[in-house]
């Protein structure tokens, strides 16, 4: 360091990160060098102010015992994806047909098609319910990218390609089995992206702790028990949740949180900090995209499974209002919060979550205006609030690292809408819903239950969903754990944040590395 | 600056730049470093060539007396917020239910409810144009962020939440009011989405000059001046402007210009052209999604209210039309404009915008597809000209600030479509329209008026558009002005385009914090 | 170089840089500035490392015999332009009038007219398909984006706008002719859409080598070839294509090549390359948002033109199915080719255009859900062996530069969705098929032609597509050669990968210019 001086200096450091450049681009493959290196931007500082390019060496995506690593690890998702798919490809051949659309005797009962007209017209519709919630899970992934960037969509893409055609073999097996065949059509579609969004929920939780084959075990996992649990409240208890408050938030949300608690790692928390923060205005942008997704595609996503006759606009309406609230209380509580006089975009996309999530059960019960603003008003308090003051002691104390903040934007927001629909349940009379308490509850409307019953059975769903994620999650993350320790010992700190390949490093190796670039800095 | 040499300078300039970025991280909040820090990036020459660490403290963003006028800034827009937002709840719930969709008889004249069809069905299609509403709204906002990045997209949002509220409180007291309640629904929302895409335009030519707080109470006062607007010409005089190029794009953009006018400060002029320049590559990312968004859905726009048996595809493929022309137009002035062989993104986005504009009105009154062709290319030759030759003079000559360019964008194409709309109302016979006639003039087709007499009348809600736009915006900014008197005095220099919380300084002080900069880079 | 030494070589440096910085500003136009001026960034390097400001001079954009060259381009494009343009709204005067709805006898057979109802509400969901074409054009547009950046979106727009008109016409002429006029409506904007895919297919294929004069040209005349094949192979041959494997996918793509081959130029080749490197972070933001739109909305794309009674599900299911498949196949592909562990999201869209491709023709034809799975899986193999091992050979061996990948995302992909077709045509049976027989294969369900008559024209369409493309390729190449020799010498170095305007360089001054730059690196 003492070494040179004035220009010669500053000649070397350019020599130094030119050999560095080439270092990284000619190590064999080209592909790398496509993606976002932005350690290697974060680390301009080091080869500035060090003069010798050994600093480079000490870089931790070129220490050299990486490659034998990253060959196995590859490759052991590489192997996984292709046995994943050909048992996906198998038993598709063995068991799923597509449903003749003349049998309605298929149709399942959560979907309530007994009380919607069966004609070509609502089946077009249909369709394109089905492409939003594609969309929607997308929707899920730009909010990811949000805090993540690029890096993580990758992975958000896999689950979403492995998870639909999973969900529907599994769902298919609960709902459409006849006859030894699974009948799929665009309501098998429909279901599918529901599950998959709770599988999303769920991977934000402990997105950058676990890897991709790791990840892929959590969907096979979480699929089953969601569909079970699900098919458990809507099919066996009768229970109305069509915009998922429970099944697809509270399930996924705490579901990824137990998970999470079970794979805690104490050494990664300084590290993840810094990275979030560094994202910067990368960040905002994508923010803004999801931000712009959810306000036009949510609503469809809440209104998916309602009946579509007359009662469908309530839902849809009661969502944008409870948005349009829970932003403005964000607006409200950010610059109380925190030293700022506007929120973050990501605090506005949150609340954008959060204010849809509230809607998931209630958004069809609601029949005043003013009741969904009240309830996206009041959520978008509390959800700001859970960042500030409970994910801290979540982690501090619990343990529970929730990297997306899924508590507050899915967790929390889907209880109070479990709540707020057991309320409204138990208002609900003949003369305030008209038709719709056939459509909305076909058991009260039918006469073999009472309101009050009704509203009974929907409270009891709420800790039974708990009760499902907790035990899920806890299985699960046992066996990822297990799965973990059979995987090489670098693997467990795969990151999204950054580059995968590269980042496969140990706790202790990957902290001193980092020292090592700051010391020198100083 | 002449203490340090060599590889000592460098090490104190390295050492200022992480003491100065400890700084900004470590001051207290944690919240600040989220946000996108261009000014941050645009120091570091300044950080470069002055080796001392004191010249950070001299920029805007670390004087010491900045954090008293935040909070107190911060706290007003949170409590103004919270008031607006207890307010619509109040408001709601004492006035506004759901619309029972049985009722026809509460559907508003303007909308043309009798000559549609009310089945479910067609309800259905209506929602999906509530979406795509709120999406072009988004639409717009994206095209603030082609010009002012993500730091624009906050207020943008917050401006939306509220003044969905707002217009569907107000627009319910001129259209849905029966028998003490405001009766809402679909056609709602989407008249509200229109009222705010007019608040938003409005908001485009004094955007970087009005704090958040003075922007909520121009979208106050602007909705009920504009559905006031709206209310005489559709209603009262029964002008046919389906598409809005008066009672949104005119009259949005007048309203900008003269609050703009009104609230004209002389010292800015310099800076804020260098923040334009200095966005550079992100803006037009931006521009291109931004771009996008409109080419899809705003044909949707300008044919959400037209009648929906036969006529609206004749307004969709106009809009096509007119969009695809005025974009080639641009192609065609730009490289004799500018000394570019083709044109920027932002360009064509403009160009995209006008299109759009000038087909509002004359949309589905034009029968022939080269009418369209030819309206559009020559909007998209005038819009170019605009921002080139009348701009400058608008600015020097008149002192209005048009920070966005409505007049180019909305104003001058939105007088161009009622002109056009005026000439084709004169040549509209019955035969050319055939049922057409009924649902674009139902009055002519009644008999209750000749087509010479709609073609005045159309013609005479221009000037009184102009007129209530002129005497509103007047009227508005006189109110912001008083306004931004009772506010500290900083508060009146807050910026989107760099973040608002740490921006709000002096007019001289901030000048002078920017040329020590320059200076020392020198 | 050797004059300046420590803090006076930094200030002189700096100075070199803000005066480099003036004269980009200052030169005579405020609009340049606003491009995205990625060379400038790249070039920091070379003036940080040369001390003397004269390094900057002999930097390409500021040669100082550039300006007449530009002038004369810009305005050749400019002129060009205006006279297409000017054509256009001509042709459209003459010829183009609006489709009376009422008169079904205008329809076009290649369009299943007469199998489809006719009422309103059909019409509705029809230019809700225009929108979603267009929106795919664009979809196409964001695709090239994630490789070119913000440059190449100007163009893909202009060539957008200008390909929608001449397609209304020219397609007009064969579809819609009637009495002398062309009859628009819905329909030919869709098949407008159609064929602008293809042109954009093309484009991709010599992006970057070809200057906008030329690419106007090319889609000029491919339009009308396109159109031709178009019109042979689905209205006199009777090829069942709806998703338009042969005719969009195929045709486009090897037109493109071929037109690529005529215009090769040996010395473009290592700069592209680094030129594709340069983009890294930007690259993957685009690739998140085009590979999200093309998963929304191209299963519409594919069954955009199949009827739309009950068989159009399983078009979109399919295309899903493939579509979930072939990423899949790409992450068990990527690890094994490169040395990543997750593909790069360029990757996963050129899969996801892949898969989509594929299931042009079979996409209605599949009658199992595990077809589709093991249709995508395969082509999701075969894509990216094609970019590792294909490429290259076509490149060396047969000196067809193929900026884009065209061959392995549309060109392989379509030509294997043609042969799945021909196989799936000679297993249809009017069992499995049922009444779906009738809208897919019209002439055998009326008893005209057998199955294998049908699969032996449907393989026939494919030799035909194949030799049209390759002809009218050579023909556009060679007249885009000779135009090319007319233009002056520079103009054919064009690029959209950097500034137009600036880059109109001879290969060898380039080089030069280049090697200066990093000569003073080392």
């Amino acid at each position: 360091m003492e070494a040179c001086q004035g220009i010669q200096c500053r000649v070397s450091v350019l020599a130094a990160l030119s050999r560095s450049r080439h270092s990284l681009r000619g190590a064999g493959d080209e592909g790398r060098t496509w993606q976002p290196h932005w350690q290697e931007e974060f680390a301009v500082p080091a080869w500035l102010s060090s003069c010798t390019p050994f600093a480079v060496v000490h870089l931790p995506w070129l220490s050299p015992n990486m490659p034998e690593h990253t060959a196995a690890s590859r490759l052991r998702l590489s192997g996984l994806c292709f046995l994943l798919q050909i048992l996906n490809i198998l038993l598709f051949a063995v068991f799923v047909r597509y449903s003749p659309e003349s049998s309605p005797g298929l149709c399942p009962p959560q979907l309530n098609c007994s009380h919607r007209n069966q004609d070509p017209a609502f089946q077009q519709r249909h369709f394109q319910d089905v492409h939003i919630q594609v969309l929607l899970s997308f929707g899920l992934l730009v909010a990811f990218l949000s805090r993540y960037g690029p890096g993580s969509a990758a992975i958000s893409i896999l689950i979403i390609a492995f998870t639909i055609q999973w969900a529907l073999l599994i769902q298919g097996f609960f709902y459409f089995f006849l006859n030894g065949k699974i009948y799929m059509g665009a309501p098998s579609m429909v279901s599918a992206d529901f599950c998959t969004a709770a599988v999303l929920i769920s991977a934000g939780a402990v997105l950058g702790r676990v890897n991709p084959v790791q990840m892929l075990l959590l969907a096979l996992l979480e699929v089953t028990l969601c569909t079970l649990n699900e098919y458990i409240l809507l099919s066996l208890m009768g229970v109305s949740d069509s915009g998922r408050s429970l099944t697809v938030h509270t399930f996924g949300a705490y579901f990824g949180l137990v998970v999470s608690r079970v794979l805690y790692q104490p050494c990664r928390d300084k590290r993840k900090r810094e990275e979030r923060q560094d994202m910067g205005h990368q960040t905002d942008v994508f923010a803004v995209v999801g931000t712009i997704y959810l306000w036009i595609f949510w609503p469809s996503f809440t209104s998916a499974t309602t009946a579509h006759d007359n009662a469908e606009n309530w839902a849809v309406l009661n969502s944008y209002l409870s948005l349009v609230a829970s932003t403005i209380a964000t607006f409200i509580l950010s610059p109380v919060l925190y030293e700022e006089s506007t929120p973050r975009m990501v605090q506005i996309q949150d609340a954008t979550l959060a204010g849809m999530a509230v809607m998931g059960m209630a958004g069809e019960m609601l029949v005043t205006p003013f009741g969904a603003l009240i309830a996206g008003f009041l959520v978008g308090l509390i959800s700001p609030l859970g960042f500030r003051f409970f994910t801290p002691v979540l982690h501090s104390r619990w343990k529970i690292q929730d990297t997306w903040g899924v508590h507050n934007i899915h967790g929390l927001p889907g209880i109070l809408g479990a709540l707020l629909g057991t309320l409204l349940t138990l208002l609900a009379t003949a003369d305030t819903y008209g038709d719709r308490l056939e459509l909305v509850f076909p058991l009260v409307a039918q006469g073999s239950r009472t309101v009050t019953d009704q509203a009974f059975i929907q409270l009891g769903a709420l800790p039974l969903t708990l009760l499902f994620a907790a035990l899920g999650g806890w299985v699960t993350g046992a066996i990822l754990k297990i799965k973990m320790l059979r995987c090489s010992a670098d693997a467990q700190y795969m990151e999204n944040t950054v580059l995968w390949e590269v980042a496969e490093e140990g706790c202790e190796h990957r902290a001193s590395g980092k020292e090592l670039g700051i010391s020198t800095l100083v």
